[in-house]
C-alpha cells in the first residue's frame, strides 16, 4: 500500500484508512462506565480513555498517522514540531518508530518533566526563548537546516484524521450514542471527533467544551470567524490554544453547540473521575465531563460519548 | 441452588461455586499490562486492576459471598462488622443490595470520608473508642441486640473464598503465571489467592508482600506460629493487621515465601503505577510491585500476576 498525506477534510475512507494503518501501533484504549458518575448526574456517560494510550495521551493517533503517511525520503530527514506538550511525546514517539530523527523545539520554561520525557524517547530537544514567534522562527530554522518536515499538532488533515480515530473506536464500542463530546484546544481532536461522527453515527449530536478563561472556539463559533484568546490561564493547559483555519471550518460544519465551564467545574469534574473512576486524568479531559454538570438539562437521559484525551499530570502540582 | 457456609479450607469446588453467585453482582475487573513497567523492571507483569472494583476494592467479592450464603432469616435481621476501611463499604454495599440492615462499628477517629461513605451505602455507623478492645465489646453489643451476623474481614471461609476468586479471574485473563503475588494485611486475599493459585494453576509459586515495620506474617511464616505487629505506623493502611488463624494456616501451607519492603520503596512503587499506568491505587496495593523492586532478580524475565487492591485514597493526603 503506497501511502499519501490527506489533502483536503478527511472523508470516511480516509478514516477508515488511517485506522487500518496505525492499528499495528496504537493501542485500541477501553471505553469505561461509572455507575456512581451516571447516578450523580442522571446521564449515561462512555468514557474513551486515551490517557491509557501510548504515551499517555490521543497525540499518538495524529502524529502517528502524519509521519507514517510521508515518503520514505522525508521520513528519513526526521520529523519537527514545537510543542510542550504530549504532541512533543508524540512526535518523538513516531520518529523512535521509524527510526528517523525527530527536533523538538520547546520553550525554555517547559516543565522539566516534558523536557525529560521528550528526550526519553530519542528526540533532540531545541530550546527557544518562551514567545509564539520564537517558537515559529527556531523551528522554521530546524526545518530549513535539516530537512525535517514540520508535524502542525492540530492544523494538519493527517493528524486530525489520526485523532478522528478515537472517536471511531469509541463509537464502535458504545450503544448508539445520542451526543459525543470533546475538549477543543487547538480543535484536531474536536474536528476529528466531529467527523466520525458524522460518518461513523450519522444521528449524534456533537459538541465541544471549553474552558470559560479560553473560549476562543466558542466566539468563533458564534461569530462565524477566527478569534483569538487574550488569556491562556486555564488550568486545563492542553486547552489554551487557538483554532486553526482546518480545525475551524471542520467545527463551525458539524458541531451542535461548545458549552464553556468555570475553572472551578473543571476542578471538581476531574475530582469526580479521579474519585469514582480511579483513573487519572489531566485537567483537560476534565472539561467535558464539567461540561455536562454545568448544563446538565441537556444531557439528562442521554448516551453521551466523551474522549479522556490524556493523563500526562505532574503529581506534585495537583490541584486538591 | 440452596447456599450455605463454607465451613472449613475452601476447596476448588467451592472457590467455582463462589465465582458463579458473586459474578452477577461484581465486576469482572480488567487484567492490565505497562509496558514501561515491563521494560523498568525486567518482567512481564500482569496487575488485576481491584481498584475498579464495586466499592473500589477486592473486599466486595469476601462480603457479598458471605452475605448471600447466609439464611434468608439471618439476612434479614442485618450484617454487621467492624472496621474503618473498605470492608465496612463492602458489607453495607452488600446489605443494601439484599435490602437488609447493616451495622458498622467505627472506631472515633475515622475519616470522615470512610464514614460518609459506609453512611452512602445506608449502613448505620456505631462509632467507638479507638481501641480493639472497644471495637469487639461494641461489636458484640450490637450483634446482642440486633441479631445480626457478624462479617469478619478475613477470618472467615465465605470471605476468603470470595477473595480468591480475584486471583480465579487474574488466572483465566492472564496467559500461564510463573508467579503470582498479593500483599498480606490480614491475609484473606492472600490466603484466597494461594488457592485459586493452587486450583487452577498449580504450577505458579506464590508470593506474599509486606511492609517491613507491619511484619506479622513474614515473621508468623518463618517462626512457624502466629506473632503480632509491634507498630501500625505504615502508610499502607490496608495492611496493619494481624493474621488470624484461618489466614495463616492457608499462608503457611501454599506460599512459596514473603518479601518485606520499605515505606520508601511503597511510595516508590505506588507513584510508578500512577505515573505509568494512570491509574489510582492505595499505598496497600503498591506493595506487591515495591517488592518485585526490592529483589529483582526473582522475578526477572518471569510472567507475574499481581493483584492492585484498590483505589479508595485522600486525594489530600497523597505521599507525592
Amino acid at each position: 500500500m503506497s501511502l499519501t498525506g490527506i489533502t483536503q477534510i478527511p472523508v470516511k475512507t480516509d478514516i477508515e484508512e488511517t485506522h487500518q494503518i496505525i492499528s499495528k501501533i496504537i493501542h485500541r484504549t477501553p471505553v469505561m462506565t461509572s455507575q456512581s458518575i451516571n447516578k450523580i448526574l442522571g446521564t449515561e456517560i462512555y468514557f474513551k480513555c486515551e490517557n491509557f494510550q501510548k504515551i499517555g495521551a490521543f497525540k499518538m493517533r495524529g502524529a502517528i498517522n502524519a509521519a507514517l503517511r510521508l515518503s520514505p525520503e522525508a521520513q528519513k530527514k526526521g520529523l519537527a514540531t514545537h510543542s510542550s506538550g504530549n504532541h512533543a511525546q508524540a512526535v518523538a514517539y513516531s520518529a523512535k518508530y521509524l527510526g528517523v530523527p525527530a527536533y523538538i523545539v520547546m520553550p525554555s520554561n517547559a516543565p522539566n518533566i516534558k523536557v525529560a520525557a521528550t528526550k526519553g524517547y530519542g528526540a533532540e530537544v531545541i530550546h527557544c526563548a518562551p514567545t509564539i514567534e520564537a517558537r515559529a522562527s527556531t523551528l522554521e530554522e530546524v526545518v530549513a537546516e535539516k530537512g525535517a518536515t514540520f508535524i502542525h499538532p492540530f492544523d494538519h488533515y493527517d493528524v486530525i484524521a489520526g485523532q478522528a480515530t478515537a472517536a471511531k473506536e469509541l463509537i464502535e464500542d458504545s450503544p448508539k450514542l445520542d451526543v459525543i463530546m470533546a475538549p477543543i484546544g487547538g480543535g484536531g481532536l474536536m474536528s476529528g471527533t466531529a467527523l466520525s461522527a458524522r460518518y461513523f453515527s450519522p444521528g449524534t449530536l456533537v459538541y465541544g467544551a471549553e474552558p470559560e478563561i479560553v473560549n476562543d472556539a466558542y466566539r468563533s463559533f458564534k461569530e462565524g470567524h477566527i478569534v483569538q484568546n487574550e488569556r491562556i490561564d486555564t488550568i486545563a493547559d492542553g486547552l489554551r490554544t487557538n483554532l486553526s483555519d482546518k480545525t475551524f471550518e471542520i467545527i463551525q460544519q458539524n458541531l451542535e453547540d461548545i458549552i464553556t465551564v468555570t475553572e472551578e467545574m473543571i476542578v471538581k469534574a476531574m475530582r469526580l473521575i479521579w474519585e469514582r473512576m480511579k483513573i487519572i486524568i489531566e485537567p483537560s479531559c476534565a472539561v467535558p465531563l464539567a461540561a455536562v454538570m454545568t448544563q446538565p438539562a441537556v444531557f439528562e437521559g442521554k448516551k453521551v460519548g466523551m474522549i479522556l484525551t490524556g493523563g500526562n499530570v505532574d503529581l506534585e502540582k495537583l490541584p486538591f
